[in-house]
């Protein structure tokens, strides 16, 4: 059994991936924590779980969590790991961190675009960045796991086909994406009450979202060359999802058939549905699959690849347990399946 | 394993059957069938399912379906079951009709509320009102169990402890009761679309709705005197749940301790959670709970008992597995917790 | 033109009033106050209204407000206007209040409701309630109106026919209510969040709601007797629209012809609508109207009576605009149709 | 008074339509006609509308609904209204088509993408685009209006600035457009469906929407030049709303100051309000407005501009009312302001 505990147990993600250990054949929850709402019963908080996970929820505590777990998830603000991910927590525990500070290889690009210093440059090495279909084999064996943030890991699983095959001029891309209410959190503001949110639905973020240079730096790297893309999210209202709408030009030449078979690439990924079918949220809520389809415009000459994911699960909790699954020697779907959500 | 049949498998009701059965760990699915999409994948019709459910829908056929299923689940529209379940049929397997045919144990009744003839009427003895918690030792061994309806388990067992100890004058219930819209089935009408159902509640079936004889018949029988009661279901804007809200005037000399003690009747109950917090639909979303509070109002004289389910799991489908793992010698569970849904 | 000025411009009700106003053909908006908001035009934190309302807000400031006001409406929360509203205010301006301060004649029963102290009991005489329908020639040339609060409109509207004239046995009445999400207001709280409330529906405020006493009131006064009655409302993922769904038994010998022509009392009212159809919330939104229907239920013995209104319209900045109408001698419906909101 | 009548008067275009005219000052309703629900009253249908029109619906017909109308608005569906418009008809009263068939100057565009023929291709000459923004003296004196689409009204005025302008390289615009599902219309379809629709989101009509030669025909006119544009429609769960988010890449040189220029092109305009905010479409929810904001992207070199409006209003309905109000000599604004919906 691997021994996990949770920082900030209590947000969305946090809490969905309590929701997903508590269910996992392999997995015993030794330590949960939550700043705002220590000292009650996780169940307290989400009535869902009770008689499911009715532990105490302890106040953020590194030592006492380091101190059981073999894992330790980190679901926290940005700028609170990179401060308290240290070498010698590392050597005590697998650390896998949901939030920002360590997906950036470069700490500048961090600082530039979360405007704060990052505390531990130098453990940036030591990072991987946590999308295994991309990067299974350097997660295995790494003891600080980087999560991918949710409209990363949708918009970079639906594009990397086009761009590791070299298929589109990656200068025209452009991802509008579409965002459910929990990727804003559960603090409280009025941009997020259910009035303001319901029977509407808005751009935000226009040319500044911090997850821009999450998704250049993954692209680039697959390209093989610098990548400056567009990225414009939007709020949905409706709790769940993400669904990625990314166009490109596709290069001279370049036709259905090699956009078809570079798709293939996906072929065997357990979580990865690629259909000719335009995929939904629905289809993915709750689970960690992403339903990925595309389409080549004659017309245009543009190549449009459409994803969707849960992101909370595939986004966040879910990708999280299949990095734990990974490093831990697990299968890698282990808790991802039978744990999978609602049809409709 | 447990070789399971479902007629009616693209209804919403029968798609959560078939999701439910699909993770089970007991169960294998030997054959499918929906009226309208013979032919196609079940997986067509529910993409959520897509690498987990892909087998091919038949049409109804209760010979073929019959021939390798130790279970066969009907979800089909009232009517139907009556005709087709025969005495030759239970001989081949057992029968889950998660439809109305065989739950009120009058056929007078059932004509009168469901204003058709009933086919089987000499059946209906050898049927058993498939609520687990209240008749679940009658339930093991039957061959024909009548998986009992969504605002009647709510319903039913929101009340029961206080109908079963004689705490309340039974001529004054009262149940206002709230569905999602799931409720109202997968057919085409424009009562059911979205634009119709979002942003507004109304109540439909006032005085009228077919429920309320499966309420009363249970009712009364715990009680053992003849119970008529009042019944208004409402529409949700919203996919799953129901809130039942039951109010009657305690007799005189019961207090909250009496009321208190009563409902430790559901002490042991794996699916029961008894607690001081109101209930609230989505706590039990996805799932086979049901959530059950209530207050004694000093001022009034009145109890007023509220339960939640999810209309999908424990009023249909999930209800329905229960059932399956009763008469199959499975743990009652099985299936049944792992398969929970998103805790928000 | 009457002079208008808000407190409180900016929850749901205050702007909900603005938007009223501003297409009132004989009303001046005067001064806009927020405390929130202070200094920020009113269309910067309702964009809707860009262009049609974009008055800079101010902060509170009473005398300010009375200066140049005919009509002072006070959208505040509970304990404020008790507190600013005086004799001399009085005499400078009329007092349309939103709250609950002057709406129950015992200022004991406030105090026990609202756990706080009426700071003018003394002014209490001085008060009309502010429901039209029931009290339109006592709110004629009044000086403080309490404008009644949203779930009590819907209620004693629905129920007053039947109390009025006596048909019903008023110890066995129950009304359970459902509201829309903007009846909890604009406030950051977490269980006003989208995802909190979105997908689900509760119960709240069981046996204690404020309103009760508000309720019980005017009733008895309706009836001549004491009436105590059971209250419980519900949160629905919607924005807008109350139902309240009231339950009472008849007396012996009343019949459906009875509780017909108690309901023509209505007749010749402008804001009521009486229907053989049972409500939906959806009909009333945005517009000042209430939607009743009923229905006799020979089975049971029991009346059940429907009612559907706009919480922001006729349950809160609708109704204060028709006072505003009384009180100024304008047609009682000026300002209030032709806003009517969209028909679905 | 302008006489107006409408064929299509119980889907949602013709409904809101409906409603708008009960409201304007200047108009009389003297016919309205529903195939489906032929002798019944609108109010039976739109219960939201009892008291204010409570006209019997007449079946479609021609004859009578020119005899007495000024004005005859179609709201029926493609290849209709191009059989039905004759010179004739049009000699009799206006037509104003809020349909299809006579946005496309050229029939065999129109064939390719409705796949039908065109009936009266000879009449497409006499029609103009009904878009006032930019074809408003055009528009004086026409007797057939074309009403544009609702996608293609957002589309267009958002792009419009850009494109008449040449700031931007036309063979690079990508349109990401958002829509509630009453774009989906009133007819019976699982896809519309409260439950599908509900809790997700999808793209449709990817590379194949209709609304695409229509956008592509009014850019081109505006640039001088053939524009072949990308155009991607979703569906979004709420009632009302397009936001359209068009993507263009800047000629070199081209800066912000430019853009901003570009847009000073609607000052002056009732109902376009140009912003620094980003638009979301509950701001101009039941109103005739179009929001519209830019943002010029420094890194990427694109220009981001985005719409939004009511698809039903301004991308209807309201865009109907207000080309009547030309054609007819009124105030172009009357009846569509004081209509205004709710702010949220």
């Amino acid at each position: 059994m691997v021994k996990a505990a949770v920082l900030g147990a209590t947000g969305y993600a946090g809490a969905e991936l309590v929701r997903l250990l508590s269910f996992h054949p392999e997995v015993e929850i030794v330590y949960l924590a939550s700043h705002s709402y220590a000292g009650k019963k996780f169940s307290d908080i989400y009535p869902a779980m009770r008689g499911v996970c009715d532990m105490i929820l302890s106040d953020d505590d590194i030592s006492k969590a380091s101190a059981d777990a073999d894992v330790l998830f980190m679901a926290l603000p940005a700028g609170i790991a990179s401060e308290a991910v240290t070498p010698e927590l590392l050597s005590k525990c697998a650390v896998i961190d949901l939030g920002a500070d360590f997906r950036l290889h470069d700490s500048t690009v961090y600082e530039t675009w979360y405007k704060k210093e990052h505390k531990h440059p130098d453990l940036l090495k030591d990072a991987v960045y946590g999308l295994p279909e991309i990067h299974r084999s350097a997660i295995k064996g790494k003891r600080l796991i980087a999560n991918p943030g949710c409209y990363t890991t949708c918009s970079i699983l639906t594009l990397y086909p086009l761009v590791k095959n070299a298929l589109i001029d990656t200068s025209t891309i452009i991802i509008d994406a579409k965002s459910g209410t929990s990727g804003a959190g559960r603090s409280e503001k009025v941009t997020s009450l259910y009035c303001e949110v319901n029977e509407s639905i808005k751009a935000y973020g226009v040319t500044s979202h911090r997850h821009t240079p999450e998704i250049e730096q993954e692209l680039s790297e697959a390209a093989g060359e610098n990548i400056v893309l567009q990225f414009t999210p939007h709020l949905v209202p409706m709790n769940r999802g993400i669904l990625s709408c990314c166009y490109a030009r596709l290069k001279p030449g370049v036709g259905p058939e090699d956009v078809k078979k570079a798709y293939t690439i996906y072929d065997g990924e357990a979580f990865i549905r690629v259909s000719s079918d335009i995929p939904e949220t629905k289809h993915v809520t709750g689970t960690n699959f992403v339903d990925i389809s595309y389409r080549v415009d004659e017309r245009t000459g543009n190549v449009i690849a459409i994803g969707a994911i849960d992101n909370l699960v595939k986004g966040a909790a879910g990708q999280a347990v299949q990095n734990m699954n990974i490093i831990s020697g697990l299968d890698e779907t282990a808790g991802l399946l039978a744990a999978a959500g609602p049809a409709f």
